[in-house]
């Protein structure tokens, strides 16, 4: 072997390791290089280096990350929206009834057009009707049976393999980083927690969302709670700035959506003092996943994408910004 | 020096390490030894040794603490009480008509008796008028200076200095062995937010209580929260499990309390599965705090002494199980 030919071998040798460390450390794989991921990457750097001039504290590194659109897929419709109608046809036995009264008759004929022109009120009808009436725990049961049997069908997957792998990482690289993430979601806080450790990394107790009303009461001198077919609290719009203070009580460093039903959590948070991040998912690849904004009927995304010029909200374009979408299946 | 001598120096010596090492070590020193103290380790033990047989994971050690009474003190008043009253001194100049509108005239004239037969009701009015039409932020400003400065007449401390030493360093020691620690007050969220991370270790987020509604508005453009004279959620007797459940979503591993409001927290927490934990401190100490149960006003212990020894709730004797009551001032 001549001289020259040895320094190739090892040349080539140190830019291998040197590649394979870089591809290792990389806390962001399924993100793009690119303007999006680097916006990502100079934020937590800048807020995590002693001597940046911008730096936060860990316990004001709070992260809020919206859950249907921004972790999870939410079309054809929201996941708690497919569990609500396969609940319907479930109980429809004991409910005879519902055959003639809407939007209980829409659900049980999968007549999707009769159900959104019920709108929230019909929406509300169905979850009171199926997600109350027994406790917590037993409702975690129900939620947790349904998950691990439903299935999406164009994807053929359960839905807890719907969540998006870049969002994955991103959660796992802020908390890294000192940040504590939390789920702020207009879904169900009940719903929401009963997957959100195992597949988000998000303990129970950094779950925000809505919620209906429990009561508790004594069952055979046993204490019970009992989930009431009431509205407690909608975490949505102008309710999530409220639902983050309640529960949190801090004003976010950092927050994450995909929706109008955002737009009041990202004003907020990145309204604060100091360094700020805000940050959209935008629904562009039909062809992974699905491409929607302004006139979608679940996560319309419109007067939020106005905005992000202006307020300085980071804007994914799914399609061009991620290389992977959803998690390999194991 | 005699072989002798010097093998009972060398004896000493190791008898001082020794003691030395286990004061060092001991993480209860304020505590007498005796049953009550060796209840806390020996559960505490159990739950945190793998081969113990009653091991409880580290995301299933929640504990949950009452604030007034349990983790400060609640004699002669509540202090958020104390805080309403200099607020209501404070803006009475703004509200003329205070002077002849009771429970207001009460509290300007400091009659506490006419103050305590308005009851609930009366408490609640003073609290809405001194603790709402802020931001969030402007409250803790609020609160944060007059916990500065306002000190209590009998032990003439401030009140973050009339918190019991025995329950904080119980407080690091569950934190040691892996417990996530809450506080669960029948006070506001807000107000126990202000002092809960300096004075207890326990971060916003971790505090479950009592709150007032709040609206999410543009003022000047700017997106701000504003606190509402409205009731949103009690945190008192039943009011416990269900904030615990809404807030933390999990049912405690073991619970510390001092009241009938307490109750319910201890019940639900005892009725778990598996190993759990309840404890009651037993105000006994008139000379070096009070002494108080089934008469008080603030604080009342009844029901819940009655029920303790059913229900295997160990019940801490404040005069003879803790060595100091307050921590000694810097």
């Amino acid at each position: 072997m001549t001289n020259l030919f040895r320094s190739v071998i090892a040349l080539v040798a140190v830019l291998m390791v040197t590649a394979a460390v870089a591809a290792e450390t990389d806390p962001l794989p399924s993100w793009n290089d690119g303007p999006t991921k680097k916006s990502i990457v100079d934020f937590v750097t800048k807020v995590t280096e002693p001597e940046s001039g911008d730096y936060v504290s860990p316990q004001d590194r709070i992260a809020t990350f919206d859950n249907d659109g921004t972790l999870w897929i939410e079309q054809p419709m929201y996941v708690q929206l497919a569990f609500a109608l396969d609940r319907v046809k479930q109980l429809a036995p004991e409910h005879p009834e519902w055959k003639d009264t809407q939007p209980f008759k829409a659900a049980l004929e999968g007549d999707m057009k009769t159900l959104a022109a019920s709108g929230e009120k019909g929406i509300l009808e169905l979850v009171m009707a199926t997600h109350a009436g027994m406790s917590p725990a037993e409702f975690q049961t129900i939620v947790g049976d349904w998950l691990a049997t439903a299935k999406d069908e164009r994807f053929e997957r359960g839905y807890t393999h719907l969540v998006y792998q870049p969002m994955l990482e991103l959660l796992a690289y802020l908390r890294d980083n000192g940040f504590t993430t939390y789920i702020v979601s207009g879904g169900g806080i009940e719903f929401v927690r009963n997957f959100s450790e195992p597949v988000y990394g998000i303990p129970p107790a950094q779950v925000v969302g809505s919620s209906i009303k429990t009561k508790y009461e004594l069952v055979d001198g046993e204490p019970t709670l009992i989930r009431l077919p009431e509205v407690n609290f909608i975490d949505d719009k102008d309710g999530k700035p409220i639902g983050i203070n309640q529960h949190i009580g801090q004003r976010p460093l950092a927050a994450f959506g995909n929706s109008d039903g955002d737009f009041e959590m990202l004003d907020w948070t990145t309204s604060g003092d100091g360094p700020r991040f805000g940050l959209i998912v935008h629904h562009t690849d039909a062809e992974r996943e699905y491409a929607y904004d302004r006139d979608s009927t679940f996560g319309r995304l419109d007067k939020a994408l106005d905005a992000a010029p202006d307020k300085g909200w980071v804007v994914v374009n799914m399609k061009n910004d991620w290389k992977k979408i959803f998690p390999p299946l194991n």
